[in-house]
């Protein structure tokens, strides 16, 4: 019996990376392709039986694949209706690739607001030295991490080595993964954490349940002066209700995910005061790390599929991850 | 006996603060007066016996000051010849209320360098969502102190919990304090570090051995796309040297500290590429920790002081710290 063909679209490999599953495939009798796009995927598509690779259009062109796994740990792109073109396709993630990047953007973006980022950029362009403004630190800080996965865990890590009175969790479950926060509460409590989170950060993935769950009246519970963050998914925050908090100077807060991306050239919220913005840089697989750590990962599950074993990092698609 | 005045010129503490001051001073007799300015101290500081302050004009002006408490870490500027009008004077220096406000400036500064904050403001400034430069990481990446005093030991911790391969640390001694570091050299055999080092962080003080300590042949010996960040004291790097290493673009730097404070308008700095600049903000009183802790320790030393035991933070005019 012939294995069917794997098909690899992540353009940013190496050769080392290549050879790494061109072995593992080998191993099992599978031959690997490797393209730059779906566009030149497209024909080998017809007979695949794995895609390891990204956008969604794979899944749409590629009627008899059995498994597809995204190197992202996102998979909203994946959740309308048609978009596998096979019945029975299941999906994994890279969850877990992305953790120790975006944990390092998050405490850069925290640090940043904390110690007045925005106002020294700006004093600075006048070249004036002023040293004066107030800062706050993490040391004795309150921090409320929404979101517990990767992400969470990693970032709850960093911040304990900065001495932080608390630092909570809130998730779907209300546990505790690894005892890395202090208390952990489920979404639907979330509300009593907020009045003492100085700074509040959001990791959680764009699902229906977690649409606007930061809206008006979330905000409003947040303390003067609180930093909100968002390295998860855009759709978790009513940006327009931010909006009016930051212009109205009562909150600080920095995005890196909107709830539209590209975030529109003609956008109010490219001049918002208060308001720190990363294009999306937190979890990409610019870090050479994070590709290691993708490519240890789909691995890991290739022997999982190979074996007829579960996948470790199967997405539940009703979920959302 | 009636016991010397204490002057205070701290202008930022608070009522707190003053009353935690006053009521030590007055468990040992004392009297202690606070000012906002060494103008508006002057006639008191004739007779004063302690003084908790700074600039050092507080000391060109006490005549029968005994000792000197500065709410500095840093003791440059008390290091000239007649500073001290009172021949038999002690100074004493808040070395440890700095290191936890400073070591959270030190590991945004690297952070930002690592995920390229100077190229993304560029890109960020013409509304562009670009995502796809590569950055660094904090894990597995090494790191050169140069200083491992309270900054030193605390940005050590701190970096600790993001993974990285080495923290190695250099001081005057080769000795490691704490055991924060992986391995310690003596300032003599710090060249040899230098070639491993992703990132050269500096909490030196400002004295004459230190003097364009990392001077061309030094930097010469980082490798290529190092960074190097200096939250100590200016004149420990040859600037201009460091300047023609960021212009060709081998190596990137944030800088707190310079050879002239505030830093020229016209200085060829503010243009410079791959710098990162901010006004001195790495260690100043606007963390209400630090302003706390500086009381703290001058308190601990009050006691001693009054109990005519040697003072703990003791600065050896001669070394510099």
């Amino acid at each position: 019996m012939e294995s069917g063909k794997l098909i690899v679209v992540i353009p940013v490999l190496d050769n080392a990376h290549r050879q790494r599953i061109r072995s593992a495939a080998a191993a099992h009798g599978r031959e690997v392709l490797f393209f730059e796009s779906v566009k030149e995927a497209l024909p080998a598509l017809r007979d695949a039986e794995i895609v390891f690779g990204q956008p969604a259009e794979l899944a749409s062109n590629a009627p008899r694949m059995k498994w597809l796994c995204t190197p992202s740990a996102g998979v909203d792109q994946f959740m309308g209706e048609k978009v596998f073109a096979s019945p029975d396709a299941v999906l994994s993630n890279s969850s877990g690739a992305y953790g120790v990047t975006i944990a390092e953007h998050t405490i850069m973006l925290l640090l940043s607001l904390f110690r007045r980022r925005l106002d020294y950029d700006d004093i600075l362009s006048r070249r004036e030295w002023r040293r004066d403004l107030p800062v706050k630190s993490i040391r004795n800080g309150r921090f409320v991490l929404a979101g517990t996965g990767d992400i969470g865990q990693e970032t709850a890590l960093r911040l304990r080595a900065f001495g932080p009175r608390s630092v909570l969790g809130v998730n779907r479950s209300g546990q505790n993964p690894e005892n890395r926060f202090d208390r952990v509460v489920p979404i639907r409590d979330w509300e009593s954490f907020l009045p003492e989170a100085d700074a509040l950060i959001l990791s959680l993935p764009g699902t229906p349940e977690t649409r606007h769950l930061l809206g008006e009246k979330q905000l409003s519970l947040l303390p003067d002066g609180a930093a909100v963050i968002n390295v998860g998914r855009g759709s978790v925050i009513d940006q327009p209700a931010l909006e009016k908090e930051l212009r109205a100077g009562r909150l600080c807060a920095a995005l890196d995910v909107f709830e539209e991306e590209p975030l529109p050239q003609d956008h109010s919220l490219w001049t918002c005061p208060n308001l720190l913005i990363t294009p999306h840089t937190a979890g990409n697989m610019t870090l050479p790390w994070t590709v290691e750590r993708i490519v240890d990962l789909f691995l890991e599950d290739l022997e999982n599929y190979c074996a007829g074993r579960p996948l470790s990092r199967r997405v539940d698609l009703r979920k959302g991850y």
